[in-house]
């Protein structure tokens, strides 16, 4: 298409264009927008710079006709015959802020509108945002909201522009972008930012097949995973050197009806192993399956006439190992007979409400309103320790495995229904589906926070063979997921530390300057504030500390407080009504007694408290009883806020 | 000054300004370089766009002479009388890549450059580098290459413009600058980058008072801090609980002669207490001082005639406590008498050749090639429990405390000219004197590390009462140290461990994918690149490892490695020639020897080989086994890469 024509088509679609001309090589146009660029419009003039076919700041009609006859004779001498289906461009040169709208149609999340800074630095400066074609206008405010020049909308050097402008105008994008599916590449840049609208000053546009958007293929009459009544696990073993065995323990405070299988029998743990599934009698709506994976399918296809609903399979040995078309007959079973599959090559599942341990992880979690999704095991793994020693408490864990069957948007849609489920976590390598993705957070009832790996060209492609999975462009996913509301995580234990996103105004209590001067920058660095002491609120510290106390957040009650300085402050400053999170920093001095000091977060104090021990041996007494107690705390000032 | 005699005064230095002309208000001139700007130049006009008073876009003379006829009335209609000594000025309104270059007179550093992105966005887009009035070309070089913008300068878009345009305008504004030491503030927005070199657009100066800059003030005769000989202790004390007994401990290992005062009497470890400084004979090179505040000057006195060299005052209650009077006169004395302070209000001093540890932190640190400054006494206790988990050894440790006498520039040049310091740390909350810094630094052959507090107006703040030094702007002090050549660390460990600077090529052994892909984006993040295999590499490593392993780095040896394997891939990839670092990436599996493994990185290997053990209480038996080996390992993906 050229120039002339693609602002034709906008214009239809009710653009706002520079004013442009077209006119035949011979015509002398009446132009009255000067300055302008005149180009030429021929197919046969590919390169149009290197043709010396472009002319810049035109002022005048003389200048004009001096241009085209350059601009010809440039073209002859590269010996090119222009003909009568040529002609000439001329666009105004409109100077003013300049942005970029494009539209990309991505391997996974198809159709998506990219909006940002425009003009000659765009690849530099990179200030651009993600929109799905499908989001509403609080979507799109949201991702504007995520660029910088976007302050141009809130008064930045008294602009006064309003981001109307701009939502309008991707609305009309959004709009062409449906009413034209065979367009999967468009450029606007630069789009003049006027007091009329957005103005596109260049265009080109990209026609071809679009890629598959699956958007509206959910599945909805899959039975509802998260609850299980009657649990087989096949293949459970008494070597305790095998998974079989690790499941069989972990899955013991289970309070439903619980069978274990394995073609030896005897027993384990006191219980039956049947040699066979054909002996359990009854239904069997919950199988975990951890059996070498030639004998995998054989088992499910005994288990669906029992009525299966929900099937785990830890069994590693399929895509990872090559074998993709055990994988594709298992999606094929579970579509034809109706039941949901997790797995293959996955670490378990847990349902913290129904006792349900059907991990080979670290038992003893604690119950709680989380629920952890994980594309890696040992991550999984890493995070469910990590929880245990915090005493972080889950309603649901799921080692996603290969994802032959739920993906993450089904699985989102199903914690919906779960009431134990308040806030989910998704550590994430590839994501299948984009737009079902999308459609999942954006309809989420429950906070979503996601970890996502694969920024980088080389971790792209370990996570690939790794997961099978695409990666995708890294910035693109955190900025759509943004806009649908969800919370991208750029630490991977913020995954379980999560609620500390209705933190904002922090204390620090600390027995020495410097590394609360540090914490302060880590604090801000993670955009959350220092809470400002009112005049009422220093005096009352003042009561209670010694003079030289640094009167100002962060705290500093010297290096010589003990245990009782530590408890008068806390007194004071959990009652202080603004403060949503306390760090307690406590460093070796000589007189330091550490264990005293932890002690005193035990207590109910009405506030967060978050212990930080920066001491290394002296302080292995008061770690280890916080250890034991699952109490949370945190030995490096970095790890204390990387999550916030 | 008016903008046509700034742009008169910067033609006589040799500055290009694009065309401007200044004219009465009657005046008629001839102008041949449309489009231009049209303004008023007046004094009783300050702020023209208020005013009505500028116009824009003008592209003939008949507008220019509309353009004048407007002005002049909205001025009238702001009842403005305007007369002979007002004038009108045309600039030429050029388009182009827009830079910006200014000056600042920074409390800190004094006369400093601004270099980067300009225009309108220049506060939104922050791309700016800062460059010393002394900056020779290399470090004016250095500092551009660290804006975006610089990519002009290598081909971005075809751009083919050379960095000497911009060193050499710079070079032009250090010349202005010091030829007119009263401008305090330079604003050169936009500046166009052309073929013929940086042309001025728009310009305002500010003049002024400057600010003092010490350069030149070194005080050359001090003797070397960092050599001891006759050392004493003043305060030496049997109370466990006290600062006296701890250092007195630590002090036992020093090679000379050594001395302990106490005005008590008696024993300690061993050695006599002499009740006062006069009954020690002969001279007292270094003296440690840890009794109260209120009798250290008196001490000090004592010590005077004594030939004191070097002074260590522990005890705490001055400038901290409100008493800068008392830290004046030590200060006053330590410039008369010709001897160094370090403290007071510190941790102390270690020599690590000379066996002398003079702190109350840890003991039994190893010798090594580092020197760490750290103006935080609870920072440096930490990082020395880190150094000695880690086996991080060093050649001094300095606690500044509130640096009365030797700043940190001067420490530098001392260590510089010792021979057991290879590299030097510093830890900084506030800088005294920025001119002298920058010199040190630049003259080092010491490779320096820093890392500096006080990003945030908060932390700036905490770190003002904690210090009393101005902490200044953050992103000009990381510019300019950069620029000079020292290395700035965004975290607090990466002082113990800056040696990995040398670390490009990076290769990871997992036994798990997941956790391997979260390194490599966290490798990626630090600058660093993960090794590429060649085909005889990959070969070599088909030959040991299962057939399912990864064909690539990460090396995922596959979740069923045991100790054999993982030795089997250390003896392949130790010698592959371009790796610098192997990540040994240990997660708990069914059957995962982690002790046998982390003993295999006990062997001398040829390559430096990090242990990261992800999992919980199953490992930990082999971190306490690396504990007691003082062996640096990491539990974390992200402590592992922190400092790379």
């Amino acid at each position: 298409m050229t120039e002339s024509k693609i602002y034709d088509t906008l214009k239809n679609y009710g653009f706002l264009i520079t004013p442009y001309c077209s006119f035949g090589l011979t015509e002398t146009p009446s132009i009255d927008f000067f300055p302008v660029a005149l180009k030429i419009e021929s197919e046969k003039v590919v390169h149009k710079s290197n043709f010396g076919a472009v002319k810049l700041n035109i002022n005048s009609m003389e200048a004009l006709e001096r241009a085209k006859d350059e601009i010809i004779a440039n073209v002859r001498a590269k010996e090119v015959l222009l003909d009568a289906t040529d002609r000439f461009i001329a666009t105004q040169m409109v100077s003013g802020i300049e942005l970029y709208v494009g539209l990309v149609d991505d391997d996974i999340f198809g159709k998506t509108i990219v909006f940002g800074m425009g003009g000659v630095f765009l690849e530099l400066y990179k200030d651009v945002c993600y929109i799905d074609i499908y989001a509403d206008e609080v979507e799109i405010q949201r991702a504007i909201g995520l660029t910088k020049i976007s302050k141009v909308f809130e008064g930045f050097r008294s602009f006064d522009f309003t981001i109307d402008t701009a939502v309008a105008f991707i609305r009309r994008v959004q709009n062409f972008a449906k009413a034209n599916p065979d367009i999967i590449e468009l450029d606007f840049n630069p789009v003049i930012l006027t007091k009329e609208g957005l103005k596109i000053a260049d265009a080109r546009i990209k026609k071809g097949e679009p890629k598959l958007e699956k958007l509206g293929t959910l599945r909805e009459n899959r039975p509802p995973f998260f609850t299980n009544q009657r649990v087989v696990l096949i293949g459970a073993s008494s070597d305790p050197t095998k998974v079989g065995y690790s499941i069989a323990k972990n899955s013991l405070k289970y309070g439903g009806e619980l069978f274990f299988v394995n073609a030896k029998g005897g027993e384990l743990f006191g219980k039956k192993l049947y040699t066979s599934i054909a002996h359990i009698e009854g239904d069997i709506d919950t199988a975990v399956i951890m059996i070498p994976s030639n004998t995998v399918i054989e088992s499910i296809k005994e288990l669906i006439p029992r009525n299966l609903r929900n099937l785990i399979i830890i069994s590693a040995g399929f895509k990872e190992t090559g074998d993709n078309e055990s994988e594709q007959l298992i999606a094929t079973l579970s579509n034809e007979h109706n039941f949901n599959v997790i797995g293959p090559n996955c670490l378990g599942y847990l349902n913290g409400a129904e006792n349900l341990n059907l991990t080979f992880g670290i038992d003893g979690l604690k119950n709680g309103n989380l629920a952890l999704l994980s594309q890696s095991g040992a991550v999984l793994s890493a995070l469910m320790d990590k929880a245990y020693d915090a005493g972080v408490g889950f309603s649901h864990l799921v080692s996603c495995g290969n994802m032959v069957d739920l993906d993450f948007a089904e699985m989102i849609d199903m914690l919906n229904r779960e009431e134990t489920c308040k806030s989910i976590s998704i550590y994430a390598e590839g994501i299948q589906n984009g737009k079902e993705f999308l459609r999942a957070i954006r309809k989420s009832q429950k906070k979503i926070y996601i970890f996502k790996t694969g920024k980088s060209a080389q971790s792209k492609k370990a996570a690939f063979s790794h997961t099978g999975n695409l990666s995708g462009n890294y910035a693109m996913f955190k900025g759509l997921i943004e806009s649908v509301g969800a919370k991208i995580e750029e630490n991977i234990e913020a995954l379980l530390f999560n609620p500390s996103n209705e933190v904002n105004n922090i204390l620090i209590v600390t027995n020495a300057g410097g590394p609360a001067t540090i914490l302060t920058d880590y604090i801000i660095d993670q955009g959350k504030t220092l809470y400002t002491l009112s005049k009422d609120e220093l005096d009352a510290l003042n009561e209670v500390l010694p003079s030289n106390w640094s009167k100002n957040n962060p705290v500093d009650i010297i290096g010589d407080a003990m245990a009782n300085r530590y408890e008068k402050t806390l007194d004071v400053v959990s009652k202080f009504e603004g403060v949503d999170l306390i760090y307690l920093l406590v460093t070796p001095q000589c007189m330091t007694d550490t264990l005293a000091i932890v002690q005193l977060c035990e207590r109910d104090w009405g506030k967060k408290i978050y212990p930080i021990l920066l001491g290394g041996h002296e302080m292995e007494e008061a770690k280890n009883y916080l250890r034991s107690r699952q109490k949370l705390f945190f030995k490096t000032l970095q790890s204390a806020t990387s999550f916030l």
